[in-house]
C-alpha cells in the first residue's frame, strides 16, 4: 500500500491476467513484448517522477480522504492550484516521455465521476457518491492506474444509441441483478488499457430516456471475466519489435497504447456501479470528462513539442543550417505555437471553479479553446520540424544498413552532415522526429478528448453570445442599457 | 485629491494648457472638439468605472505606499492577482468602450520604471527610486492619467541612436544643469497624449555607452514650455466631425488616439529625471514594459472582440442569416481566435514573479506570445466579420442621404434587411464593424507595444532552447542525463 | 464613333444627365465633384490603354460581330486566348491604378448575357439573342461602359424573391406593356454605375416559378427616367475632396465607386429586354456571370498587389529595414499569394469552354476556385503590408500639419525616416499603403463577385465527388473497375 | 524496340543487374520482393496507360527526333501544349495509383539537359548536346525509365562542395581518362532508382570555379560497376510484407520508393557525359530541372488528393457522417486546397516559354508558386482527411485481429459503422487513409524538387520587384512616369 515506483508498478502488472490480442497473436505478457514495452515504460515513468524530488511538488498531492501523500494522478482537484499544478505536471512527463503516458485520462475519469455521482445523489437520493468514494480511497491508497473508457463504438453516427440497427454499438446494461449489473458492448481508442489495473467505464454522449440502458458507469478490473482488449496498430509499429535506433522514440514509443476494449456480458458488483440508468446525468458527466480532459492537452503536448523543438533544433546544427536565419525563424514559431497551447491549459485551470461536491473543474470553454488550438497547432509544429529536417526524413536507410559490413560504411559516409556530429548522432535526432511528427503521433493531437466538432459545438454553448449582443448595442446606441457585467 | 469620476476627469483636464495641433488647426480646447471627445470619452470611462459597483474588485486596488483605495490604472502590481486583475479589467473596460481607453501605457511605464528605478540604485547608488515613488504617491492621489511616451522616430532603423544622421531622432539629453535636464527630441504615436495629464518619458531600445545621452527617463507635465502635440489621423477620422450614425462606434471612436509629442528643448527638474545616462537599464526598461504592455492586449483586444462578435451576429440576424450553418461556424472561429487571445493574458499574469522592487512582472515569454496571437487573430477576426457582414460594409450609403427627404425613402426601404429589425438599426451595426474592422483599429493590434518582429526576437531569447535540446538528447538516447528540470 | 480616348469618354459623360446623390447632396456634374473624379480616372484608363501601343494586344479585341478593331471590354471571348488576355488585361489595368477600374463588370455581363440568351432562344423560340447582339453591335461600336447590375438588395436573405415582406427587395416586372415592361426594385453595390453610360440589369439568384417576375433581364440608359443613384460611402472618402497626399492613391481612389441604383417604376422598351419571365434561366445567367468574374480577381487584385508590394518595399527602404531578412521574407511571401491568385486566374481561362453560342466561358469550379482564394490572400496581402510599414500608418500627421508654418517643421523632422529618402515620399507611400489595405479596398475582395459562401457552394456541386469516391474504391479495392477517365 | 506495356517493363527489368540493399539484406529480385512490388506497380503503370486509348492523347507523345509516337515521360516539350499535357497526365496517373509513380523525375532532367547541353554548347563550343540526343534516342526508342539523380547528401549545409570535410559530400569527377571519366560520391533520395533502368547524373547546386570537378553530369545504366542502391525506410514499410488490407494502398505503396545511389569510383564513358567541369552552367541545369520538376507537383498531387477526397467522403458516409454540414465544409476545403495547387501548375505551364534548344519550360516563378502551396496544402488536405476520419485512424486493430478466430467477431462487430457499410470496406477506407496522410506522404511533398527554402528563393530572385517599385512611385506621385510594361 502507498505509492508505488515504476517497479512497483510493473510487479502488479505481474499479478494481473487481462486478455489482450494483437496482430492475431494472444498476448500473455506485455512485460516481455516489445510492442508493449515502450508503453508501460512511458507509465511507469508516472510513478517514479510522484517521488522524485524534483518533481514531486507538481507530481503528488496530499489526498482530501485521508490526509495521505498521493500520486498527483489519483486525485480530487481542491483548488486552482492543483488543476494549475495538473497541466505543469502533463508538460514536466511529456518532456521526459516525448509521446503519451496515459494516466490523465483516468485521473480525469476519477475526478469527473467523483462529482457527477455527488451531483446525481443529491437530486435522486441515491449512494453513488459513497461507493465511488470507497473505491477512490483503495485507488490511491494502492497507486493503481486507472483508465478512461468513455468512447463507444458508435456505429452509425448519425444515430442515438437506442437508434442503433446494432444494440451494442453503445455499452449497456443487458441484466440488473440482485448482486450487480451485466454490461455488453466496448469502449474504443481506450489509452493504456492494457497496461491498467482497471477500466472506469463511462457513457460517452448525451441520452434520453430511450437510452438509459445505456447510462451506465462503473468500474471494472482489467482482468474481469469477459473483458477482451484488442489493442490497435500505430505507425511503425513493427519497428518496436525488430529495430532498436529505427524506433526514434526507443523508450517510450509514439502514442498511449490504444485498445479496444470489448465487454461480453461482464458482471460488475453493484459496488462498483456508480451510474445505473439516470440518463440526465449522461451528459454532464461526458462534458465534466470532457473539460478535464481537453484542459490537459496543452500541458502534455507542449511538453512533447518542447523535446521536439529540441530534437529540430539540434538536427538543424547537425546539418549545418542550425544559424539559418529561416530556420531561427521556424524555430521561433514552432514555440509560439506550443506555448500558445501551454497558455491555453494554464489559463483554463486558473480560471476554473468549484463544483458542488466541492471539488475543482477547469473552465469549460476556455478548456475547448485549448484542445481546439492544440488540433491545429500540433499540427503545425510538425510541418515545421519536418520542413527543417529536410527529406532525409523520408528516405533515411534502415539502421540495419548502416551497421551492415557489406554497405555499412557508405551509409555511414553519406548520412554524415556537419564534420563534429556522428551519424547516428543525425540518424538518431531524424527517427526521433519521424516517431514524433508522423501519423498516429499527430492523429492523436486532432481526436484524442474528442474530435474538432465537439470542441466547436461546446465553444458556442458557452460563448455567452446573448451578453456579446448586449455590448454590441450598446456601442451602436440601439435602445439604452446600464453597464453591463459579463 | 482621491479618485476621480469622469466629470472630475474632464474638469482637470480643463485646467492643463496643453499644444495641440491636427489637421493644421491649433486645438484650444479637446473637450469641445469633435475629434478628441470620443478619446477623451473613452479614457473618462477608465475613472467611472473605478468607482462603479459592478466593476470596483478589478478596476480598482489598494496602495501598497499609502493604503488607500486607489484606480487600478496608478497600481504597482504586488501579485498573480494584481496581474491577473489587470488582464480580466482591460476586457471589461473594452467591451464597455469597443475600442482603446488608452491609460494602460501609463500604467505600464509606472510599474516597469517603479522596478528597474530600484534595480538602477541597487546597482549604481543612485536615488532614482526614492524620486519616482514620490512622483508615484502624487499620481495615485490625484489620480492622474500619464502616458507612456516610449517609442521615438527612429529615423532609419538600421542604425543606433547615436549614429542616427539627424541626433534628434531618438530622444536626448542636450544640457545639464544644476536644477534639471533639457531634452529634445519626440516620442511617436502615442497613445492618449493629449488628453493626458503628464509623460512617461522612457528610452525605445537597448542602448550602448556611446548612446548614453540617450538613456533618460523622466516625466513632463502635458502643457511643459516646448512640448507639442501633433495628432495623427486615423481612418474615417472626419465622420467625428460631421456624421452621428456613420461613425459607427458613436461614443468611443476607433483607436487610442495616438499624437507625435514634439520635446524642444524641454527643461526637467531632477525630482523628474528617472534615468539619466545610465544607458545599461535601458534595455531592461525596454524589456520590462514589453513585457507589461504586451500581457494586456489579450485583454482589450478579447474585450473589443466580444462586442464585434455580437454586433456581427447580430447583424446577421438582422440580414436573415442568423440561422445559417456556416455563419455560425464563422462565429465559433471568432470566438475560438479571441479566447485564445484571453488565454494567453491569462496565462502570462498567473505565471509572472516577483522582481527585486517585490512588485510583480508577466512572464516574458509567454506574454510575448501572447501579442503575437493579437498580431494575427485579431485580423483574422476582423475578416471573418466581414465576411459575416456582406459586402454592404463597403457600399453603405451616407446617413445623410438616409435622412434626405428626396432618397431618404428609397435608401429606408432597399437598406432594409429581416422584417423585424429597422433599417437604422442594422446601418447602426454595418457602420460599427466597419469602424471596428477597418484601417487603424487593426494596425494598432499589430504594432502596438512593439511589431511582431520585437516579440519574435524576445521570444528566440526567452525560450530555453538549451534545455530544448537536452530533453531530445536523452529521448533519442545520445548520451545519457538523468531526470531534467527546466 | 468607334474606340474613345479618355477626353472622348469624359465628353461623353458630359452628354448625360443621370440623377446621383451623395452624402445629401444632389450630384449635378460627377466630372467636377472630387469624390467622383477618382473613379472616372480609373475607368477613363481603360479607354486610354485600350489604344496605347504598349497594351492593345491585351486591351482591344476584333469584334465577331463586326470585325472592328474594339475596346476588350466590350468583347465576347471567342478562344481560351480571349480568356487569358482578360486576366492579363486585367493585371495591367491594376498595376496602373492600383484600384478597381470598374469595367470588367459590364464585360462579363455581356458575354453572360450573350450566351444565355442564345440559350433561351434555343429551348423556348424566343428572340432575345437577336436583340441582345443589337445592343451589343451599338455598344461595341461607341465604346460604351456599361455596369453589370446584377446584386439586389435581397432583404431578409432567408427568403426567395417571392417570399419577402417587401416585393420590391428584389427588382421586379410590374408591368408588361404593348412598348415594354416596367421594372421597380433596386440593385446595390454596382462598381462604376454613376459614370457607366447604362446600366445590364440581371438577376441575382435561381428561381422558381413563384419568382417568374423577378427573373428580369434588361439595358436601362443611365439617365433613363425613375433611375436614381445613391453612391455608397467608402474608407477615407472625403479625403478625396479635402486632401492630396492624404488620399494615397491620388489618382485612381480606393475601390470602384459602387452605387445604389433604384428602378422607381422604369419603363424598358422590348429592345432591350432579354429576359421576361423565363425563371429557369435566372440561375444560369447568373452561373455564368459569376464564373466570369470570378475568373477575374487574380487579374485585378494581382495587378493592384503588385503595386502595393512595391509601394510595400520602397517603404521599408524608406525606413532603413529593406535589407533585414525578415521584410524579405515577407516580401516573399506577398509575392507567392499574389501569384498563386494569378495563377487561378490563368488556369481557370486556359482550361475553359466553348458554349452553345459559340463563346468561351471559364472552367467554373475554377473560376470559384480563383475567387475564394481572393478572399483569404488579398487579406494577408495586406496584413504583411501593414507588419513592414510599422504603426506609422496609423498615426501619421495630416498633410495639413506637414505644411503648417508652426509644426511643419517638426513633422518633416520626425518622420524623416533613412538619410536619402524625403519624408514627403515616405509619407505619400505610407498615405497609399493606408489607401490600398484599409476597410474598403479588403472588403471590395471578400465580396466583390459573390460571397466566399456563394464559392464554396459552387465548389461543392463542381468538385464531381462521385468520380472521386471512385477513384478511392479502385484503390482500396473495394469492387473491381477499369480505368476511370475524369 | 517501341512503347512498352508493363508487362514489357517488367521483364525489361529482369535483365539487369543492379545491387540493392534494403533493411540489412541484398535483395537479388525487386520484381520478388514485396518492399519492391508497390513501386514498380506504380512505374509500370505508366507504360499501360501510355497506351490505353482512354489516356494515349496524354500519356504519349510524338518524337520531335524521329516522329514516332512515344510514352511521354521520355518527349520533350516543344509547346505550351506538351507543358499542360504534362499536368494533366500527372494527376490522370495519380489519380489512379494514390501514390507517386516516379517517373517524371527522369522526364524533367531529359528535358533539362537537352536544354542546357545545346546552351553549353553553343557557348563554348562543345558536342554535349550531340551526345545526348544520340542517348535520348535510344531512351525514346527502347522506352526507358531515367532516374533523375541530382541531390547530392550534401554533408554541412553551410559550406560549397569543395568546402566539405569529405570531398565526396557531393559528387564529383576524380579521374579523367581517354575512354571517360571516373566518378565518386553519392546522390541521396532517388525516385524509381532500383527500378529505373539507368540514371541521369546531374549536379545539385550553383558551383564557382573551385568546384568545377564537382560540375559533372552524365548518364550511368542502373547495374553499371560500381553503382550501389540503398533503398530507405518509409512508414509502415514493413506492411507490405507481412499485411493486405493494412497497407491501405495495396497495389501502389506510399511514395517514390526513394534510394540513396552511391557511385563507388563508377567508370562513365564519353558518349554519356554531357557536362564536365563547366561550372557556369551548373546553376542553369539545377534551375531547369527544378522548374520543370516543380511544375509537376499541383499535377500528381492533385490526383492522389482526387482520391483522398474520395476515400474520406467515402469513410464519412460509412460512419454516419456524410451529410453533416460541417464535413461537407471541410470537403469542400479539400477540393479548394486540391484545385489550386491544380490551378498552379497549369498556369506555370500555360504561361511557359521555348528556350534557346527550342525546347519549352514552364514559367519559374509560377513553377515555384506551385511548389510552394504544395508544401501548405497537402499538409492541410491530409490534416482535413484526419479531421473527418476520426481516431479509428490511429487506433485500428490489424486485419490479422479482425481475422483472427478468437476476436475476429467482435473486431468486425465493434469496427462496423453504417448499417450498409461492412466492415471490410471501412477499414479499407481508413487504412487508405492511413497511407496517404501519415509520415513519408507528405514529407514527400515538402522536400521533393526541393524544399520550401529553395522554391522561396527561387521566388525572390523572380519577382521583378524593380517594376512592383516602379508602379507604387508612379501611384504615389514620387516623380513622373510613362506607362509601365511588366
Amino acid at each position: 500500500m502507498g505509492m508505488m515506483t515504476s517497479k512497483d508498478y510493473r510487479e502488479s502488472l505481474k499479478l494481473l491476467k487481462p486478455e489482450i490480442y494483437y496482430m492475431g497473436e494472444k498476448v500473455e505478457n506485455i512485460l516481455d513484448h516489445p510492442a508493449f514495452v515502450p508503453h508501460v515504460n512511458a507509465a511507469a515513468l508516472t510513478y517514479d517522477m510522484a517521488i522524485a524530488p524534483e518533481f514531486e511538488e507538481l507530481t503528488s498531492a496530499t489526498s482530501h480522504l485521508t490526509g495521505q501523500k498521493i500520486n498527483r494522478f489519483t486525485h480530487i482537484h481542491h483548488s486552482h492550484d492543483d488543476l494549475v499544478k495538473k497541466v505543469k505536471m502533463l508538460r514536466a512527463i511529456g518532456q521526459q516521455t516525448g509521446s503519451c503516458f496515459q494516466r490523465c485520462v483516468g485521473h480525469d475519469g476519477l475526478n469527473a465521476v467523483y462529482s457527477v455521482t455527488y451531483d446525481i445523489d443529491q437530486k435522486k437520493g441515491t449512494g453513488y457518491h459513497k461507493r465511488f468514494v470507497k473505491l477512490l480511497k483503495e485507488i490511491q491508497a494502492r497507486d493503481l492506474m486507472i483508465s478512461g473508457a468513455m468512447t463507444d463504438p458508435k456505429g452509425d453516427r448519425s444515430l442515438p444509441p437506442s437508434k442503433q440497427k446494432d444494440p451494442d454499438a453503445y455499452l449497456h446494461i443487458v441484466q440488473r441483478k440482485t448482486g450487480g449489473i451485466v454490461v455488453r458492448g466496448a469502449k474504443a481508442h481506450i489509452t493504456g488499457a492494457v497496461n491498467s489495473h482497471g477500466h472506469l467505464v463511462m457513457p460517452t454522449t448525451s441520452m434520453t430516456a430511450d437510452d438509459a440502458d445505456y447510462a451506465v458507469c462503473c468500474y471494472v478490473p482489467v482482468d474481469a471475466l469477459g473483458v477482451i482488449h484488442v489493442f490497435g496498430r500505430q505507425t511503425n509499429d513493427t519497428r518496436k519489435c525488430d529495430c532498436m535506433l529505427d524506433q526514434g522514440n526507443v523508450e517510450y514509443g509514439i502514442v498511449g497504447g490504444e485498445a479496444l476494449i470489448v465487454f461480453d456480458n461482464v458482471f460488475v458488483p453493484w459496488e462498483h456501479v456508480f451510474m445505473c440508468g439516470e440518463y440526465e446525468f449522461a451528459y454532464q458527466l461526458v462534458e465534466r470528462f470532457a473539460t478535464a480532459h481537453r484542459q490537459n492537452y496543452g500541458g502534455c503536448k507542449t511538453g512533447l513539442a518542447d523535446a521536439l523543438i529540441g530534437a529540430t533544433y539540434l538536427l538543424a546544427e547537425a546539418q549545418g543550417t542550425g544559424g539559418a536565419t529561416h530556420i531561427r525563424e521556424k524555430l521561433v514559431d514552432m514555440v509560439h505555437l506550443a506555448e500558445t497551447l501551454y497558455c491555453c491549459s494554464i489559463a483554463c485551470s486558473c480560471q476554473g471553479y468549484a463544483l458542488p461536491a466541492d471539488s475543482y473543474m477547469a473552465d469549460p470553454l476556455l478548456a475547448n479553446v485549448t484542445k481546439l488550438n492544440v488540433t491545429r497547432n500540433v499540427y503545425e509544429i510538425a510541418r515545421l520540424a519536418q520542413d527543417i529536417a529536410g527529406g532525409i526524413l523520408a528516405t533515411l536507410p534502415a539502421e540495419t544498413d548502416w551497421k551492415d559490413p557489406r554497405v555499412g560504411k557508405y551509409v555511414d559516409k553519406y548520412m554524415k552532415g556537419a564534420a563534429d556530429v556522428s551519424t547516428e548522432t543525425r540518424m538518431r535526432l531524424i527517427r526521433l522526429l519521424e516517431a514524433m511528427t508522423c501519423g498516429t503521433a499527430l492523429v492523436e493531437s486532432m481526436h484524442g478528448a474528442g474530435s474538432p466538432q465537439a470542441q466547436r459545438i461546446m465553444i458556442w454553448r458557452q460563448a455567452n453570445l446573448e451578453h456579446k449582443k448586449r455590448l454590441a448595442q450598446k456601442l451602436a446606441k440601439i435602445g439604452e442599457q446600464p453597464f453591463l457585467v459579463c
